[in-house]
């Protein structure tokens, strides 16, 4: 079969590599340009591949040249005020930081070598029509092309062309919410003999409730820290005019960055500031003729770290279903999205839910509580329980059965808690008693 | 000021009459042609004028021209499928039914009496700048036109250009969802004799959980119905193939109407289908440049029959806030908007959860037992106690007011069916151990 994949990134390279290999031919738009050629001018989060990424890739035959790219994280630390510091380990695997440009290219060029598979850069997505189904494309001198596949797939991001004119006029559902908070990164540089100047094999995170900032490793030696700041407020991006302003700011909450990002003050004032958005829709397909995958369909907020590897998910099943359909590709559409979208819905819960975590976890005792019962359970009880976080990053359990399993765990704990209190005033009233 | 109003609906009529009448120099295009020439292609759901509507238009002068295009409403009259009756009365003042097609010309042509007030039809609009401001169109024959007013105002419905278009790269909030059931619309004509079919006074509903219909009466002795079926399923529109398929339907569910429309199964067959979308959005304005009205920032499901009062509403209020910023139109806009979107959401929550009640009026006895109590404590406590249909018909309290009055008096219903119910327990108690 004939597909036209709209987006080059990780979700459409990846859907490329492995359509490809099943015999398809595949062709992909971009509007960007390539990124084996071109170092990206946009800074972008850089990315945490997990268990269930590194599972597809791997599936791919593509782990070894993936594992040549990345820096292993063994765990968070966390940083406080004073300069303390606490470690906690992801547990087995640990997550793997990546930079987006690396593995773009790779996927890239691991796609283009399959026979059949082919990218074109520079082309912008104008339309599609549905029914045929076709798109159109104009390339950067104005120039237009019609291609007529047997499937157009919306690879294209959480603001997908292809989403909208698949949905036109349809009864489809469709929410993108923002969070009032945004995010700017800063480049911590290698030291002078090209060593990392913090730890070079955890994530660092910053978490100050309103605001906080998160480091991951690069392997030539620098961080890539993201700094996430509300809009307004205080602390808010609007209230940052000066670099005195910015310098005063990281002085109070994140003192030992301070003076390992040069020029922090004019550096952070110039740099983009980024959004955080979450996007849900239904359906992802329109009969065997259009299909979305990744953000176009389900991009969440990235503190969970599962953009990418959900989107690889995404790509597997794909290729699986219309294997497990050669003569139906609607069957085939139809089979993707019903197993798919209750799993992504589960992610997207989980991210929501993640952020407050995340800016809490310093100041929330219950949660810190929480987390460690969920430690000691995990120890005791080896598989039977899981913390919720170990279930997203260490294992490849799909998202909703994740979200449900952590649910019951929850609620045990909760119940437990209950229990125990009772069973300690029971004794303080006997003791009274007595 | 000069503004340009996109949309010549309810909305943008009603306000281009406000704001004319302030001296503001008006302009509104639409892309459908003039209601006062053409007789609309489209049917659409009649409308319910309740107390806040027929208030915004006593406001500009214009009740007395209206009562005469008007039905007026009682109650509703519950259709069992025995053919029996039940009728419940609105309260003072009632419902009144109007055609959407006789009010929008007269607010067309009132509003273009007004100086400085003007109307292009059939002119759809392509773009709008929000830096500018400036709204680009296009006729139907394909000329282009230009217009740089002081502020653009999109009233050009659920699936609005100028929200998209403000909204293009904004940190907006976006949701539409689609209720699983949709409408189609019959006619039951008058008499032989120019009268009514059925009591002409009421409201006429036929809620059969699943499925309903309900009917408003014209001035001309007819009567126009709204089907509304889910989509799928047994009831659903997808298994009503033929017209045998249809009056079985009919048969069993609206017996009573069977009779009373001319060549039932193939009329409906014939008959477009009609969507239920609920749209919510936020922020509503772009500096002092572009501002939403009505259904372009929050479209609900029409079962409370408050769209178009709302949208009277908003006009006001969006011409009260310009008058009280006279030299800042940012400050009007904002004005506007933090008035009117706690009230709007009300509505949505409200327009949600009418539906769900609507459908199992007959169903639920939990749902009439609550009726019932309301309706008692009304003529009790007088003006101290009041149904929430109530305060959202026959009131013009603002709905996030009536939302919140209404959820205070369900949590004291519930309070006191629970305190009944100890009472009633403690008495048998007390009568088991004499």
């Amino acid at each position: 079969m004939e597909f036209t994949i709209v987006g080059a990134g990780m979700a459409g390279a990846f859907l490329a590599l492995s359509l490809g290999r099943q015999g398809h031919v595949v062709t992909v738009y971009d509007r960007r340009p390539d990124p084996r050629e071109t170092a990206s001018a946009v800074t972008s989060m850089n990315l945490g591949l997990s268990r269930r990424g590194l599972a597809a890739l791997d599936h791919l035959g593509l782990s070894e040249e993936v594992r040549r790219l990345v820096v292993p994280m063994q765990g968070r630390m966390l940083h406080n005020t004073d300069g303390g510091l606490r470690f906690s380990a992801y547990g087995e695997g640990g997550i793997l930081a990546i930079q987006r440009q690396d593995l773009s290219a790779l996927l890239v060029e691991e796609a283009s070598r399959v026979p059949g598979v082919r990218f074109v850069f520079d082309m912008r997505c104008t339309g599609v029509d549905r029914d045929l189904p076709s798109a159109s494309f104009v390339d950067a001198k104005g120039q237009a092309l019609v291609v007529k596949p047997d499937v157009v797939v919306g690879a294209d991001g959480a603001f997908s062309a292809v989403r909208r004119f698949m949905h036109h006029e349809q009864r489809a559902e469709f929410s993108q919410s923002y969070l009032d908070w945004g995010w700017r990164e800063l480049h911590i540089p290698a030291a002078a003999d090209g060593t990392h100047r913090m730890a070079d094999d955890v994530f660092h995170l910053w978490p100050r409730g309103d605001i906080m900032m998160f480091a991951h490793p690069n392997r030539d030696g620098s961080f890539t820290c993201s700094c996430v700041l509300p809009f307004h407020g205080t602390h808010g991006f609007d209230s940052l005019r000066t670099a005195a302003d910015v310098e005063s700011l990281f002085r109070k909450h994140f003192p030992d960055v301070l003076s390992l990002v040069p020029d922090l003050g004019e550096t952070f004032l110039r740099q983009p500031t980024f959004n955080l958005v979450t996007v849900s829709t239904a359906p992802w397909t329109y009969e065997g003729k259009v299909v979305l995958i990744g953000d176009a369909c389900h991009a969440v907020y990235p503190f969970l770290a599962q953009g990418m590897n959900s989107a690889f998910e995404d790509a597997l099943e794909l290729t699986e279903s219309l294997a497990h359909h050669p003569n139906s590709t609607s069957s085939a559409l139809t089979r993707y999205y019903s197993r798919r979208k209750p799993n992504t819905d589960a992610l997207a819960t989980m991210s929501h839910r993640n952020f407050a975590e995340l800016r809490d976890t310093v100041r929330s005792p219950a949660v810190r509580l929480e987390r460690a019962c969920d430690s000691v359970l995990e120890k005791v009880l080896r598989h039977r329980w899981m913390p919720l976080h170990a279930m997203v990053t260490n294992t490849t359990v799909p998202y909703a059965k994740a979200l449900h399993r952590a649910t019951r765990q929850h609620r045990i704990l909760k119940y437990s808690a209950a229990t125990a209190l009772s069973a300690v005033a029971a004794a303080a009233v006997r003791r009274l008693r007595r």
